[in-house]
């Protein structure tokens, strides 16, 4: 058995458990797979700390260059993080001969094309898994399992730090700040949590599904994306009233040679399988046209449930390199359809939408409202109007005001926006209307 | 691009979907998979009937020796049911030197060791993606995408019928056989729904799992089985009280060396994510020791969810082809330790009990079990025993007895059974004592 060098750039929490598996489980990958693995050189920036997984001296690079030149190592595995200097190694690890495994989302999402194209070129195999949702082997299931398949829509929880905020305003009615700041000191939340909140990291992750599922490349920056951050219990509490969880869902539909990909606080059913994800955990729910409704669990995060699929890449690829294949062996490669995807623009959404008014506790404006959504051929389907001003909300509300909320059948974004900016014109609301979109069949 | 013939025997449900998915899908699985299918024959013991994707005439055979004979074809795909004629019919598909896709999970639980032997031997390779949990690609995250990991667990909820039932039963508190009925109407329920509520198909399934997670052939007549068939709502109902679910659970767990399978209803906390998994749908949760808690969730059946799932492995095996490469293709085949796995015996089983007694209402008598109990060092986690009868459950009790629950902690399968063997002794209960398992972690 022909051993297989890998070499690993950038040595942290991923890093660590990359190495760790590769070399506790040498034997068992050995007897399942036919293959050996060898962890030959690691490059991080500093090496004078501790780490989870301690490594051999000989095993200690100080630079990236000393794997890229070493012609033994056969995968690079890319952990470094960022954008500039992954995409950079990337490509010189590619023109020196190098197959990549890499869980660098953000780089796939934004700057994928370059590097999947040079590597058709070079008949270079690119590994993903690791990049969306951890642990669970999706790109698998969608490459291979699902293959007979046309996919309809991805509906993903894609970002384990905004579930278990949103988990915990649900089942335990705590404040978003409160809850963030107990998710740091738990390790689920970044010291920096912007892009986990803000919905950048599960664009990242649902771009990079919708280009495997629909076989193309996007423009990230086209992608409607909306994070958590302004999200209040109340909503919450009044969409738990009408039957709703909220989740930050990720979303891919492909309609009529489009792909419609956003990312957004979304009010599902309570019986709904994904409404049933608690905490960090992520899942996927995958339509096929021949399959119906699949959906894969797991952990999203952390050094080993990552690691386990950063380590079957290099498996799958090192097969592939004993074998003496390229990436032909791939069944379902990236942008098999060789075409950009032709994104829906964001006021051609048709969705169900919550609303939330703020009014004075006065008649005749649900009548208002009603008027202008009829306008506009908003069809209403509940309504929720408080007599009183709910008690523990009073602080997120104006005095003498209620929250009156609307649950519209299917529209199209377009006309909620102009029913809204109408009504707001109106000067009948105090123009703070939080709108929610929900996905819910009808 | 090559095109590669296929052959299926046996044509049903399943078979109608694969010719349709394989025909209708032919330039998606093009572009996708740079491979091109071509069905070209198709035996069924009777063409005189309507069937629901209707074939050209000349797809039409004969005798499955025509499909067996012609050298263009290249793939088998076996859906002919039973036992036997499969048996033979692979092993000479082998020896024709055709590669083999089959849905059968009782020729594959029963007698997969000769075929994947044979297999072997021949550089031939079976794929059995269908043969557990329809269109969920169970088979190939075990032997691929979770290759890194040593599985610790696996629990399935692997036949709807059986969870059809149990769901309605907990949510609606309708009786077994109204409900049996109704699945038989709907088509969830076969005519001789005996091998689905007994826990035989579940444990073929389990069985294929487990052989392939832990890379060896097993006994299947040594796999503990017991069905839903005498399961009453009344225990479905204080299961519920204590915070269960009741399901129909397919497990293997590895540990000292042997493997553990059985298959029986079991109580799951309520919040647990197999508990949530209702109706006819299938679930597979697998623990790896670096992935964590995965679970893959979808349709279980069904022409085209399981047809999905064999085209899946038309696909793959087609790429080999085309690639000139057989077996050694594979990540993780089956029987990769190459050693019949060692099954623990029943009574050497730790679990948790639920176990009703039927009692007169009369005080002390818990008294005695307890001390009974206390003797095998079985501890009690809970009781419940209900002064009056209730109402609704009369008819299962006899007048002027009511039920006492008691639920265990983690105990032996021996001891459990001594114990109740000593209380049926002391003739202190009907006799008639309800024993269901639980899986919860305290």
């Amino acid at each position: 058995m022909k051993t297989i060098n890998v070499g690993i750039v950038g040595y942290g929490v991923v890093g660590n458990g990359v190495a760790k598996i590769i070399e506790e489980k040498r034997e068992l990958i050995k007897k399942k797979a036919k293959v050996d693995l060898n962890l030959k050189k690691v490059f991080t920036r500093n090496w004078n700390k501790e780490f989870a997984y301690p490594l051999k001296e000989n095993q200690k690079a100080n630079s990236a260059e000393e794997l890229l030149e070493d012609k033994e190592i056969d995968i690079i595995v890319e952990l470094a993080g960022g954008i500039d200097f992954p995409y950079q190694l990337i490509n010189k690890a590619l023109d020196s001969g190098k197959h990549i495994v890499t869980a660098n989302k953000a780089l796939l999402a934004e700057k994928g094309k370059e590097i999947f194209v040079k590597a058709e070129e070079l008949n270079k195999r690119i590994g993903f898994e690791a990049a969306v949702a951890g642990g669970i082997p999706i790109i698998r299931a969608l490459r291979e399992g699902l293959v007979a398949n046309d996919i309809k829509n991805i509906y993903g929880i894609l970002n384990g730090t905004s579930n278990f905020i949103l988990t915990k305003m649900y089942k335990e009615g705590q404040d978003f700040d409160e809850i963030l700041k107990e998710a740091q000191e738990l390790g689920y939340a970044e010291a920096d949590p912007t892009l986990d909140i803000d919905g950048t990291d599960a664009a990242h992750k649902i771009a990079i599904l919708a280009s495997l599922s629909y076989g193309g490349f996007l423009d990230f920056s086209q992608v409607y994306i909306e994070g958590i951050q302004n999200i209040n219990n109340i909503d919450i509490e009044l969409g738990k009233e009408l039957g709703y969880t909220l989740k930050l869902l990720a979303i891919a539909k492909s309609h009529n040679g489009e792909i419609e990909i956003r990312v957004h606080p979304t009010f599902l059913p309570s019986e709904h399988q994904l409404s049933k994800v608690d905490g960090v955990y992520n899942a996927v729910m995958v339509e096929g046209d021949s399959v119906g409704d699949t959906m894969f669990y797991g952990k999203g995060a952390g050094s080993l449930p990552t690691a386990s699929a950063v380590v079957s890449d290099v498996v799958d690829i090192a097969k592939s390199i004993s074998l003496g294949i390229g990436r032909e062996i791939e069944i379902t490669s990236m942008n098999w359809e060789h075409k950009e995807l032709n994104l829906t623009k964001v006021q051609d959404f048709y969705t169900r939408y919550y609303i939330r008014f703020t009014v004075p506790d006065i008649t005749g404006i649900l009548a208002k409202i009603a008027t202008v959504f009829s306008k506009y051929n908003i069809s209403i389907a509940a309504v929720i109007q408080k007599e009183k001003v709910m008690e523990k909300y009073k602080k997120e509300l104006k005095e003498n005001t209620v929250p009156l909320v609307i649950l519209t059948h299917t529209a199209s974004e377009n006309s909620i926006q102009n029913a809204l900016k109408e009504i707001n014109d109106m000067n009948i609301t105090n123009g703070k209307n939080i709108l929610i979109r929900v996905e819910d069949e009808e």
